[in-house]
């Protein structure tokens, strides 16, 4: 199973870009995907996260896994996010010990979201 | 198939309470789950969807459907709450009409994430 990093390309961060290309979420998403991703992770940019105000915005899910997405990320931010990415593919539940996490993980969580387990689903 | 509504039941919105009950996560939880549910959405309290900055928070979740998460929300927005879920639970992919959303919906959006279909499962 893999876990899907999504990185929102279209995330303006208050810039203006004649050149879509230019914006901060594409800066990233390319900063991102310059290099192999890591085991277990794929790398997928969305249209938009709807993050706009803590943008630019990655996110990161699996199933059975909690979601979490993370704001304010910049290009420079990329390693980072990569290790982040890694310890969450490598974890059982999604939650990375907040000691391992990436201090940006830590100070720029915009939110997450429990995995959808079989006892939630099969509830009333 | 059902929709889940989480709840934060613990954010606290700078608000300082000795009885975490009375947390505004909780007044919120109270408030929504103090009538039936909308057909197909289930009401699920969560200790912390980490979007301290945005809270009080709820998130839309349906496998196959896009995730929503939304802040600021306070008790006197249940019943919108409760009508966003109810559409969200009878769309498609979770992608409710514009139009039709709930104006909190609207303009207080904290993120949304894909659903984790399975060609993007399937993908390396």
């Amino acid at each position: 199973m893999t876990a899907t990093l999504y990185v929102c390309t279209t995330c303006k961060v208050g810039e203006v870009h004649e050149d879509d290309s230019q914006r901060p979420g594409a800066r990233l998403h390319r900063a991102l995907t310059s290099a192999p991703a890591p085991d277990g992770v794929q790398i997928v940019g969305v249209a938009c996260l709807s993050a706009c105000k803590t943008g630019a915005a990655v996110a990161l899910s699996q199933p059975g896994k909690w979601t979490y997405v993370y704001g304010q990320m910049t290009e420079d931010n990329a390693p980072d996010i990569l290790e982040g990415a890694a310890l969450y593919a490598a974890s059982e539940d999604g939650i990375v010990p907040w000691r391992e996490r990436p201090v940006i993980f830590r100070k720029q969580s915009v939110a997450r979201v429990p995995a959808l387990t079989l006892p939630l689903e099969a509830a009333p």
